[in-house]
């Protein structure tokens, strides 16, 4: 499980997909929300886009990983494609604030890590969330007040990557993935592997 | 401090050696050693070749991380070049064997992490130790035997790298590297970079 938070705005989203696109090993965790969707989003790609009334039976009967209500609206992780995509083998990535990931750490399954995605500067942040042209200034002023206490979580992250160049942030993201698989502690069969090869030794 | 170990065979000097050359942040500690150069090594690059009285002297004044015996020859990691790299920023890997690895981690300075390389298999280590046409049947045998004592100390390292191909376990180590510089731990600065880029909101 691969937790991957930053404010809005600090290209996460880019990266995400960049990463999808090159690691067939690695499967997206889709999220599930009331909000409406916005123009070019598609229903089980981008979000699961529920009724309330339904995220709440959800909600009753277990069947969120974690959930949050985020301005008016709920999101939340569920359960069950998680546990498929794991079952097949597949790192899971979680697109999730830092809410999200403290309840995701609770839930510990299996083991996870985490990353951070951090804009290079303020200015570039700000520029950013400006240049999205579907968010209105008073959405843009609630999500740079956001991204400043989103931001103030860094600490609770295994990794932080500071995103000044996206295709560098991507080989980083990588980078960490390639490493995590690479531990000792992650690498089932190491001891049947080895045994095999020094029990030959007579032959 | 990177802490790279394998039995001898497996290919950790040639992926040493691409390492070096990619990887200017990233340098090698030389050891000593009282053993006769071979054809073709270099004095202060591939070992220090000193006196056995001298590296006696050595360890009687500290000036060694680790050393050892192995086979009639001692082996030993000098202290200061590895304390003047280490100031200057750089990373250094040491390439050492699990007794070597295990005094560097009882003299646990700065933090460090290992990696152990091994072999696709019990067939190809024997392979490519016999193609080592400067080493006698009987060397062979006792590195054989050597390999499968060595083998057994995978469990004492963070990360496996089954060297099967040369490219691809560079590749392993190159991110294994980029992705501890960028854990949180690692990342001087951050509070500050952080600080830098809420505390400006007002601006």
């Amino acid at each position: 499980m691969l937790v991957m938070s930053s404010p809005s705005g600090a290209g996460k989203t880019t990266i995400t997909r960049a990463l999808l696109e090159k690691d067939v090993d690695l499967s997206m965790s889709i999220s599930a929300t009331t909000r409406p969707p916005r123009p070019g989003e598609v229903d089980g790609k981008d979000y699961f886009f529920i009724e309330k009334d339904k995220f709440e039976a959800m909600v009753e009967n277990g069947e969120f990983l974690e959930h949050a209500k985020v301005f008016d609206n709920y999101y939340g992780t569920p359960k069950k494609p998680v546990d498929d995509a794991l079952a097949a083998g597949k790192d899971v990535l979680f697109d999730v604030d830092w809410q999200g990931a403290r309840d995701l750490r609770h839930a510990a399954r299996d083991d996870q890590m985490s990353i951070f995605i951090l804009p290079p500067s303020h200015d570039e942040l700000e520029r950013r969330l400006y240049n999205r042209a579907q968010d209105s200034e008073e959405v843009v002023k609630k999500r740079m007040a956001k991204a400043g206490s989103e931001m103030s979580h860094w600490g609770e992250y295994d990794y932080i990557v500071v995103n000044t160049e996206i295709d560098e942030s991507v080989a980083q993201v990588e980078a960490i993935l390639m490493a995590e698989r690479l531990k000792r502690t992650r690498q089932t069969g190491l001891p049947e592997f080895v045994a095999s090869m020094s029990g030959e030794d007579n032959g």
